[in-house]
């Protein structure tokens, strides 16, 4: 296969050149049908969050696996999914200023668009946009139910469902509640409650709204440390989960029903690291600092070398040190596998991600919404 | 002038979409004239470092100033540099691989390239690469002075400079001691001792090069931090700051020399942002989290809003509270200067540079070094 190589595609994965973002093909393939096969067992909708792939391949092997659309958290993304041909995409936040309700607005000539909202006066603006580009806005009212972001407290959920639907241009459709916090609340039993008390804050404004005759057509939310909980309580039509195809360090250690490892969904993104600096017995030294590994969960986690820990050594540096018991050496040049802290941020560093399986790199895959955070 | 806008060029700054990095140009200006200045005064060359801009248009502005060239830490950086016209780039980094010596290697055909190296057989490798392209690539050898990260002990260093005056392909230049983290250190006193001390270190070794007849034409450091201390001892032949063109939360919080606040150079990068969601009277969320404003050095610093204060509230959103005494309010589509705490890996999140004058957008400059992290 050597003389069909392009960029390595082909080639093993110890030729990638470093820092470079991994996938495993397979580990995605298999956590992208576990997502699937839990939505159709529980009968719920599941609407990946492309804020952490950030790309419209893996959109589309989500939606071939029986997904009902995407969400995004910024009009730039939903831009990148719908040019990339996803025909359902919501905005699962606020959108806020004249020039991205307009982009915004002619998406919806593509796809069926819908947005979060929590304020009368960015629906009156959503709705004038709207009716300027003669489109027609799915909104769904965004439900603060206990993060203490955005989002209107379940008991005004009702007033600002009324003024959406005495709006021209936009269409109620439902409520969101979304809670990011309690995704990574750590022990199972802990994650459940949590996740029972942020759905019962939702519960409120459903009930509220059906009383008022308001739309519930759709209720969104969940993620990947709740969509057991949360997607078959019967209170959800859809779920938003996100990380689930890659998982990250964060997410592992958050604890699972029966052990300390959150093992629903398995590691399936990597960055490779070259040891570049052999200065001690003891300490050796990455190309791969916090600029090729976010740090806003903490630390990375070193794979693959027993007794050997990663800290961050500047943004182009990570020192891996040995304990004293750790027997392996690291020699200059070496390759090693970090898993990241947090998958969403990390991946908004890098342009492309490297797909392997087995020992093969058989695809580079643009990052196409890296960075558009507008 | 509005015919003539693109982009909003000509147009007032509040009327840039959100987020974006903003430069002030005339601060800049004035941070690249007051290096130039130091430098010319303490009789030390000025060789700025790309990895903070990441775009050949401010390296430019700084040879035109007088600098002698610029550092970059990737070889990916130095590509965008030599591509710009930049005639004289030293990578101040070790470069470990067959891709990224081959391509450091094909640089020399343009521009004058010198790189740092602590490994015997890092420097054969590079040396092949060298003769394989028919080029000669300036080396220093990287010397320890206290960081910890790469580089050989102060005694090592001649044993690696033999080393290298031995191999055809690379000509030694002389030697580099930097020490990251003591740019940071809080109090001038501290930090200027702190300096001396890490140029006691290098010091160590640039006798040993002379007793053993090696060459010391390059002795080059500092950073933005120390460049006066150490740029006026005499020691250095050139320094190497890169966060004084933008300063940054942290840099302006080390202190100066009569000050809590390091004054030496003024604040010429922002990050503006957008309220996009009203929630409470004492709570607003901005439209700028962990994807918008780095967090490696801590948080980022809400400006113009006294009593107002910003924590990161997840990827794509920051919390803004007020503290009971804070008079004004903040409204809903309101703009907001935030100063992020590290600028060089907030700067690694956009792809563009917003540039002003006044409250005029006078130029988009690409970020075209961003990501570059091979």
């Amino acid at each position: 296969m050597d003389d069909l190589a392009f960029e390595g595609i082909g080639g093993p994965v110890a030729a990638i050149d470093t820092p470079a973002l991994l996938v495993d093909h397979d580990a995605l393939g298999r956590n992208i049908e576990r997502m699937a096969e839990f939505g159709r067992t529980a009968g719920v909708g599941i609407r990946p969050h492309a804020k952490t792939h950030k790309t419209s391949v893996i959109a589309h092997m989500q939606v071939a696996a029986g997904a009902v659309g995407q969400c995004a958290q910024k009009v730039g993304e939903a831009e990148i999914l719908v040019a990339g041909g996803v025909k359902d995409v919501l905005v699962a936040n606020e959108v806020v200023g004249p020039a991205k309700l307009h982009r915004l607005a002619t998406l919806a000539r593509q796809s069926r668009i819908t947005v979060a909202v929590d304020h009368p006066d960015a629906v009156s603006a959503l709705a004038e946009a709207a009716r300027h580009h003669d489109v027609s806005l799915g909104v769904v009212v965004d439900v603060d139910v206990g993060l203490g972001r955005c989002g209107v407290l379940p008991g005004d959920a009702v007033e600002l469902g009324q003024h959406v639907s005495q709006l021209q241009g936009v269409e109620l459709r439902g409520l969101q509640g979304y809670h990011g916090a309690i995704q990574h609340v750590h022990g199972y039993g802990q994650r459940a409650e949590a996740a029972r008390a942020a759905s019962a804050q939702l519960q409120a404004a459903v009930d509220a709204f059906q009383q008022a005759g308001l739309a519930t057509e759709v209720i969104t939310g969940a993620g990947s440390g709740t969509y057991e909980v949360q997607g078959s309580s019967g209170l959800f039509t859809e779920i938003q989960p996100g990380s689930y195809i890659f998982m990250d360090r964060q997410y592992c250690e958050v604890g699972g029903r029966t052990g300390e490892v959150y093992e629903d969904f398995e590691p399936a993104l990597f960055v490779l690291a070259t040891v570049m600096s052999t200065p001690a017995a003891d300490r050796v030294v990455l190309d791969a600092g916090y600029k090729a590994l976010s740090n806003d969960a903490g630390p990375a986690l070193l794979l693959d070398k027993p007794g050997w820990t990663y800290t961050y050594g500047g943004d182009e540096h990570g020192i891996i040190k040995r304990a004293g018991s750790a027997a392996a050496s690291m020699a200059l040049g070496e390759k090693v596998r970090v898993q990241p802290s947090h998958c969403d941020t990390t991946i908004n560093l890098y342009d492309r991600y490297h797909v392997y399986s087995g020992d093969e790199l058989i695809a580079i895959w643009p990052i196409a919404a890296r960075g558009r955070s507008q």
